[in-house]
């Protein structure tokens, strides 16, 4: 599915500041980035860099003081593979690549350590795999009101277990900490999404199964606010810390983001089907 | 029905350290004291303190340094009231007695407060009554592992209830904190508790409800480890911090604490009864 | 010191709340109650609750629905006792009355347990005595960032030992929390507080200590902010838990409280004296 | 300096458990491996892994059950690089490499954004540079006691900061959480390390500042247990989350592990010097 989506974010500072943004998408196969425009006013230099283990795109502006205008929109192509929910499994531990053990690890929202006795309790009797994963998005969904203003930046998967509330970010690290406790590596990502209301940047979360054809990411969004097939990945990261669509390295204002996104196709029906964005 | 304890503690400090104990047992018209005996050795001076507003009874050993031994025996008249649980209610915030506020208030080891959304989720819409915090009995003893060595003194209700694993003392302060969280006034109970196996010190907590003959508190045992029937209160407070069997202010050696009781009658059968204390 | 003072608060409910207030002033010898009025609109009943440990005085209102509108008015002659701080120590623990032990047990927004080790390695070394507290107000105040908007209701002496930042309540808590890690038995204070600007309740702690005439407490406001010589109490309690101005049971919407308070006649100087409120 | 070193390691299980371990050195300019055997009883198959971004060499083995023993012996010849302190400077975040932007994240055991304004009130106004990351390291030496049983597993630099006691890897992750929270990227290193006593795994930390001869890591040693220059690395992190020794995924029995190491020729003095692994 071509879809057209982009951002426009505006801040202002007294003085010198330093931003790091993520708002770019990545590329991959299933996700070919067909058009792109970044723009800055003031034109300041940009410094871009894509971290290798990732592919996320980050740019560092160093705004001298006054106002700063970033508009990015990119058409792109995506195309997930969709498996059969019933043919995609956990994989042992003892089978596990190596290479996606780091995101079996706690990690600052994701405390899945401490998580542990009650992922087990909860949901360790439920027949494993995709469909385990799924259980455990319809508890956070059923459980954890979606409401803004309760959580915070600082607000972990550890609190939100108990306080019962949060927006996609904490629905996002709750599945990852419950999946991290099962033994099932989980991830998290920040993306444009296709129906999201109101349009917004969303956060869900992959989990690493056995697919009919090989171990893969496969995605899960715990707050069923936006379409599966149409998501566009940003970053890619062990939790929020490492994907922010903008770090600020001291004060400044700014405007709440304006986000958009528009399918130039019809989409196609994902709904029952097990969502593999298609990275290899 | 009259029952038999005691308690045996050992301690031993190589300077001055004071001691506080609390593991007399209290008196009130549904327990009475027959008989009672401590002793300690060395022979030293003991302050006691019975406070006002719960009937604890404190007191106070100042070991110059050497070995304590304190032996405590007690035969005790259990009478308590037993209700039929269905006509135990919920009692208005509208019309709850002003003076059981306090147990309403979040404390240390019970931050109501922090699991309000938690305990409104979970329970709200189970009928209210009696049933009501009988089903957050059955919740915690279903839900959390009755387990040594997972929690500590510091451990709180915020922490068991994604730990899921604790001993009576946690059992306790959930019950509270869920309680609490609802809207019903409760606290925290030590005992010597009928059938424990092994025999300990136990804590349990009561609940403020309205009874047939009034409002009351009635007593719940999460870890349904021991004969509701069979408790002889020892202290009453808004959680354990106010109700240690003993609080040593120094570094001290002790041998864990050796605890019995036995029944010198057969035990009426309360488990289908609502147990009021009996202490008005 | 004769002092004038007073609240006005108001609220409004679309259903039936029941609302409790503690904002009417304590009476005791150092704090005498001259002329007094409380007004409430609609004219509904009030039910009136003195704790008999703490002298704190509530009422409780049950609004049917719609606007509520309290105002209080006092005239309080205060007239505490002045010590000298070189003349006033700590008691030790082997001789502490009994009675003040609850004040120092770990308390909700007093985590004195978790802050053991700080509270020891940070004023473990310093003189005892009057000059110890004060110097643990010092610290605070040089310390820990008088600011609204960064703690919040759930804020404890935890948070704000490592947060560096909140209003008189955080400041208040951290300081009881230290005391009791320190063996001194500390309580949270409400006050109207002369010389608060902008005003306010406001909020300082008392710690246990031994004075020229005997045990007794003292007050303390690490946040320097008020006139020591000029509070009114209005509540006395292990922390803010239990005396919040007030608690209300159920949705409202609140104007912020007005509060005021003036000196009828020139005010002591007690800027270096031990303030003992007087109140055997 | 030549070093030798190794460990021994000792487990037992009733069932199959996959083990994944992370205890042989990295390579590097700086760190030259000379000779290296692993072996490991019962004679099982071994899967091998280097994270490429940090270098860490993991390999994991499914024990079927019974016992398992690791023994791993290398020598290396360790050659860092030794810069003055005095020419050490703190790199400005407009300035910073972004592939290293990962390290001023917020981490699991390493909440930089909860320390944010304890970090930034108790070091901010140090002179900035290497002296600022060793002052850094004499608080926590200097305010946190080196005792073990106090911390665990779970334990985090947010709990260190007012616990005030822990180990090797509780020093680290204080220190790396502050130099986040003060804008310098500060990672975790767990190393063989000489004159340790008792021998043991050790655990260190890494902050990133322009030397004389560019950017780099620098190491710090906040517990000054061990002889800087004496460091052999085994794994780089962003908390001790990364890179355990052994990840159990069962249950298991274990014997302390051996550990130990040997300087082959005199170790030079770089207890005036700044140090810096030459890993580029």
């Amino acid at each position: 599915m071509r879809l057209k989506l982009g951002c426009h974010l505006e801040y202002s500072t007294t003085g010198p500041v330093p931003f790091v943004f993520n708002v770019e998408v990545q590329s991959f196969p299933g996700q070919a980035v067909e058009q792109e425009t970044l723009s800055i006013s003031p034109d300041l230099r940009l410094e871009h860099w894509t971290m290798p283990e990732s592919g996320n795109r980050y740019f560092r502006v160093n705004l001298p003081g006054g106002p700063l205008s970033i508009r990015y929109t990119a058409t792109v192509n995506v195309t997930p593979a969709l498996d059969n929910p019933t043919e995609v499994a956990e994989i042992a531990l003892s089978n596990l690549p190596l290479s996606v053990l780091p995101h079996l690890y706690p990690s600052r929202y994701c405390q899945s350590d401490k998580l542990d006795r009650f992922a087990r309790s909860t949901f360790g009797h439920f027949h494993t795999g995709y469909s385990r994963v799924n259980a455990v998005c319809n508890w956070i969904n059923e459980y954890v009101a979606y409401e803004g203003g309760v959580s915070d930046a600082m607000t972990s998967a550890f609190d939100t277990v108990t306080q019962r509330a949060g927006v996609c970010r904490d629905f996002a690290h709750l599945g990852i900490a419950i999946c991290r406790a099962l033994g099932i590596p989980a991830r998290y990502i920040s993306a444009y999404a296709l129906r999201l209301y109101p349009p917004d940047f969303h956060a869900v979360f992959e989990a690493f199964l056995a697919g009919p054809h090989g171990p893969a990411w496969y995605v899960f969004d715990p707050t069923r606010l936006a379409d599966p097939g149409g998501l566009v990945r940003i970053g890619v990261g062990r939790d929020a810390a490492e994907v922010a669509f903008s770090t600020i390295f001291g004060p400044a204002c700014s405007a709440p983001p304006e986000v958009w996104i528009e399918a130039l196709e019809p989409a196609p029906d994902v709904t029952v089907k097990a969502v593999r964005p298609n990275r290899a």
